[in-house]
This record gives C-alpha cells, sequence and structure tokens, in this order.
C-alpha cells in the first residue's frame, strides 16, 4: 500500500539567466529581460513529495516534522535570501533555471533520505510558470 | 481516450495521534503536540479523482452531481464535525494520520463507485502538509 | 532526465450543455440547470504541462515565452470571451463540456508543438470542479 | 465592540456588456471583447461582509447558518446558471458590469437583512478583477 | 504617512459551540454539529495588522521578525494544537466562536504590542468562513 | 454611490535591505538575512484600488482595460525583473522595503491617474508578508 505525502516549503533568491560565453545580443535573444545584469529574483514555492508504506506501528509515512526539518537543511537553509548565480557554488557555472534549480534540489534530498523513499519535486518561479521533477 | 474529472470538498474534525500501548513519553517523543490527549483539529480539503473513458453521448466521464452527492455521503456526512478517535470506528485502534484518513476515504469511495472507475483521494491535513493515496 | 514544465492560463466563456436530439425533460434529467436556453458561463483556469529533456546549453526545457504564446495563439485567442456554443466549429455538434474542452485544447497543443513534447492539459471549469487528459 | 463576520460563496453566469442605443463601433470601442453578441460568462466569487455586535448569549455576530442561507437565496437561487441580460429583470436595461452586479446583490442582501447589519460585498468577477460595495 | 503591515500565520485547534446551562434540544438548536460532545476542529489561518509610520531610519513600519515571533509567542504558542474549551482558560466559560477567539488574540497583541499601533485582527475558521476584528 | 474597483498585477524584482552609512554588525543586526551583499529577490503581487462613482452610461467605475495599462506603465515596465537598488533612482538613498515600494507605486499611479480617483495599494512580498497603503 504505497502513498504519497507532501510538505510544502518556500524560499527566496535572486537570480540571473545568461551564458558568459555568448555575446549580450544571444543572451537577450535567448533570456530576455531575465538576463538583467542587475539580478532579479522571486518567491520559490516547493512543495516535496515522498512516495513509500505507512509504517503499521505509527500511521505515518514519514513524520512529517523530519521531513519539514530535512527540507530546511537542504534547501531552505541552503537557498534562501541568496543569490543563485554568486551564492550557489553548483551555479557558477550553470544556468539557475527553473529546471535546474529542481534537479539540485532532488539530487540533495535524495542523498539526505538515502534511497529511503521515491522523491517529487515541484518547485514554482512564479504563480504561473512551475516545474516538475521525479528523478528519471 | 482516458482523463481524470477531479472533486474539491470539505471537512474539518478533531483528532489526537498517540497509541494507548505506549506510555507518555513514547507517544509524545513519536507524536509531538499531535498527542494532546484533549484533542486538536484541522480543515481537511479533499480532491477526489476518477478516471475513465468520456461518455460519448453525454461528453461527460461521470456526472459531477452524482460525483458530488457520492463525496457527500460517504466522506463529509460521515467525518464531517466528528471526533476521528472518538465518533469513527475504523479509528477506534487505528491512528487517524492522514494518510490513514486517505485510505479510509478511498475504501469507502471505491466501494461506492463499484469499480467504475480508478479513484485518487488527495487529503490536505494543513495548507502545507497533504497526501496522495491512489489505492495500490 | 525528463521533466514537466508547467504554465497557467486563464479564459472565460459562455456555455450550455445538451443535446438538440434530446427533448427538454431529458435534456434537464442529465444536464440540469446546465441546459439554461440562454447560457450560463465560466472563468476557465488552465494549466499546460509539457513533458521532455533539458536543453543543456540554456537550462530550459521550453522556452517558457514561446510556450506561454503558443497557449495565447492556440487556447486564448480561440475560446476567450466566446459563446462554446455558437462560436466555435468544434461545439457546433459536441456538448462543450469540460471534458470534451480539454481534449479539444490537447489536440490543438500538440499539433502546434508537433509532437516535440508529451503534453498534460489540467483545466478547471470552477474552484471545485477540474479534469485532467494527457492525450491517451 | 463591532465585529465583521464574512461569508465567501459563488456563482457563476454568463453576460454581454453593451448600450442597444449605441452602435457596434462605439460598443466595441466602449466594451470591447466583452460586447460578443453570443455572450460570455464568469466565475463570481462573492464575500459578503456584515457588521455588528457580538450576541453576548452565543458568542456568534450572526449564525453563520443564516447569512449562508440568505446568500443562496438571494444571490445564488436568483443568479447562478443564468444568462444575466436575458434572465435577469434588473439588467433588461442596465449592463450587467461587475459595479452594478455588486450593487444588485447589495441591495438584495439589505433588503432580507432588514438594516440588522452594516453589509460589504466584494464581487470577483476574474482572479485578478473584483470590486468591493459598502452601501454608499 | 500611514500604512498597515500584515503578517499571515496558522494555528489548529479543536472546539466545541455550546452552552452547559441551555439542554441539549436548545443547544442543537443554536448550535447544530458546532455542538459534538466529543469535539471537532479547524485550520485556523490568522492575518495581523499593524497601523503606524515608517521608521524613516529603516523603511519599516515595523520588524516583521519582531511581529513574527509575537504572533508565536501569544497566539501560536497559546492556541496551536489545543483544545479550546479545554486548554484555555479563557474559553472555559466563554464560547470559541470565531468571534470571541478573534477578540482574544485581538487583546493579547494589543497587551504585547503596548499600544504602539492599531491592531487588526482576520481569521478563517474555514476558508469560506471568516470575521475581522479591528478593536473597537 | 461609491464603490472601488481592484485589478491584480504582478512583477519580480531582486533588493537588499541595508544603510550604506551603517557598518556590518549594524546592518546585519537590523536587516538581518535581507542584508544579503549579493541581493536576494521576491515574486511581488500587486492590488490596485480605485474608489470612486459608476459612470451611468457605462456602468463603469473606470474601464479596466485602462487600469490594467496604466498599472503596466507604470509599475510593470519600471519594476518588473529589476534591481530595486541598482537599476531604480527612487532606491538609490532609500531602502526598498515593502513599505517604501508601495508608497512609490501608490504616487506614480497617483500622478498618472490625475486625482480622478482615491487610490489605494496592497503589495505582498511573500504569500506571509504584505502591506497597504491608502496615500494618507
Amino acid at each position: 500500500m504505497s502513498l504519497t505525502v507532501y510538505r510544502k516549503s518556500h524560499f527566496n533568491a535572486a537570480h540571473r539567466l545568461y551564458r558568459p560565453d555568448w555575446d549580450d545580443d544571444k543572451n537577450n535573444a535567448v533570456f530576455g529581460k531575465c538576463n538583467n545584469p542587475n539580478f532579479h529574483g522571486h518567491n520559490y514555492e516547493l512543495e516535496v513529495g515522498v512516495t513509500g508504506d505507512i509504517n503499521q506501528e505509527t500511521g505515518f509515512l514519514i513524520d512529517i516534522e523530519e521531513l519539514k526539518t530535512i527540507i530546511k537543511v537542504e534547501v531552505e537553509d541552503y537557498l534562501d535570501h541568496k543569490n543563485l548565480n554568486l551564492d550557489i557554488p553548483e551555479f557558477k557555472e550553470l544556468n539557475p533555471t527553473m529546471e535546474n534549480i529542481a534537479v539540485l534540489i532532488w539530487d540533495k534530498l535524495n542523498a539526505s533520505l538515502l534511497g529511503r523513499f521515491k522523491i517529487s519535486v515541484t518547485l514554482y518561479e512564479t504563480p504561473r510558470n512551475f516545474v516538475v521533477y521525479t528523478g528519471n
């Protein structure tokens, strides 16, 4: 009997989308106003899903307080109130698009949860744009 | 051509998470403030999904008024404004976690719909914590 | 590495649910107040999902501005502020239920995107009633 | 000690904005796509506020079940699944803009509540457009 | 130059509406299913507004972290995961209606903020029922 | 007969809260993680209210398309995808707190609307923190 438990979280950050090996014209053509050299930012809304079996003793799939703590340590403490391009090592050479941020979050949560659950990451960059990544 | 039609619903209830065969220390360690002996409560938000084929005559997968009535009879009338531990027989010996409530709702809806559709149950215990169960 | 990018959109329209080959009694029995001969209407909320791989050069699965434009051309310009029964050729002989509208939107987006992505369409007819169609 | 209690409600309807004494060009210039002669429609979200004193005996300002019933009778039964221009006498000669609909709802609720409370009406025509009317 | 800064918060609790000096018939007539002797419960959503002037040195009306802490201490720590009737002294003899809960919260916040700001309390008992209290 | 019409809008931006005339310790004590020298960012949600009388000829208080355009020109084009500290002249010497941003938006809208309406500005910096400014 398999269920998925979800926990919502939140962080906000600045970023810029561009490639240093492209000139301004190409960066503007591909990334538009997201290429502002002074950065812009977002409130990112995050939904983390963990799929597994109910523990018959507790009735929990996972203790939601444990999941909340893991998300705080792995995601909020790492990304909240940061400049993704300048403050986060993984984005020194990688564009911090919502797609790449979702993959980074999935990788960090999967490492922390040690493969105990199948994980899904839903990341809203704005109320109208979001991405889902499930690790494969 | 298979689609899924969803109907949202709502009920509120009191509950307490604990095991009578555990002492207070162990119940507090595992269930924290959810172990308040005087109970606490939630507004549960429910999304029921039914998957099947479009009826070519009506253009409906299911008459949403029929689905609304089934959810009212099976879920709202049974759980709304109740104490899950004291008023609901299935939770006399089973912890009313959101996981176990979702399974109970799925079982009741599946029995009522007689296997006509594949069913999914999404249950929000709070705006930040929710669970999805699809019956397998 | 496969992800799904979602874009939300919005349109509003009038419609009526009925079959001209049925008499009033049967139409009222099956479609209830949705059979008002003078029409009623909805704000339709739409979530379009496109599944595919990240473009390693840009970090995008799809340029969300391109997706936004396709949804505008294929869905908003076609359905917004329209009477679905009278103004939309596909619904001259087909009931504009949310199921059939979702299939129409999926077909139009799939033709426009030329099979480059797997598409999902989530269509809210009201805040409590919605449908998901993924093309199979 | 004065408080305001709010109850949310919902109805959906079709309408058209135009003046029969204006020609098509002027109607299109002023009302744009809202002037579609075949009508379009909306899900209207309504928040009714009633301001008054707490009844010391019950702790209620108003029994919310009474308020829910008044809104059902005065607003939902009157406007839901209707064509505002064709089915509602007040809009035979008056444009059913969200402003005019809010005033109509306020007048009907005020008459039904017999001046027992100060009333406010908040009416969403779309998730981004809404109006507030407080009767003066 | 006066503004109002709002902070949203959340707690959940069990309660029962009834008067011990009334018999069952009268309690059921007035309080309906809210009179379940085993209690029911809600997720209460809270919006606290504080009105005052901008501090020209910081650009803050109030440090939102200070407001967040005051709400945590005065409201969340006091009411979250509690049985309002049994665990909260103020409701031993007073019905824990949303109106009375809002007044209690306002009184506690006003005492803690020492009259530095005009305060408003918006309290949602369910997504469709809420109350606003501004202290007069 | 006075009503208020509201239009919601959206922009996202990067900012940093600090005073250049304070040392790092004082900036960190007052502004905390909002003082990240590399900036962070937000999705700002905006609700603009305009209060006035209904135009009896059209049934509009204001043509919402005109209001939408004014908000686009005065707010979105000016603030969206910008670094508030570096790109916006008004914030060269003024902290871009949500309070100060709300006042700037109000001033710009009021100038554009030429005093035709009383204006209110509601600005969400995060889903839990927001400010209201009405110009006095």
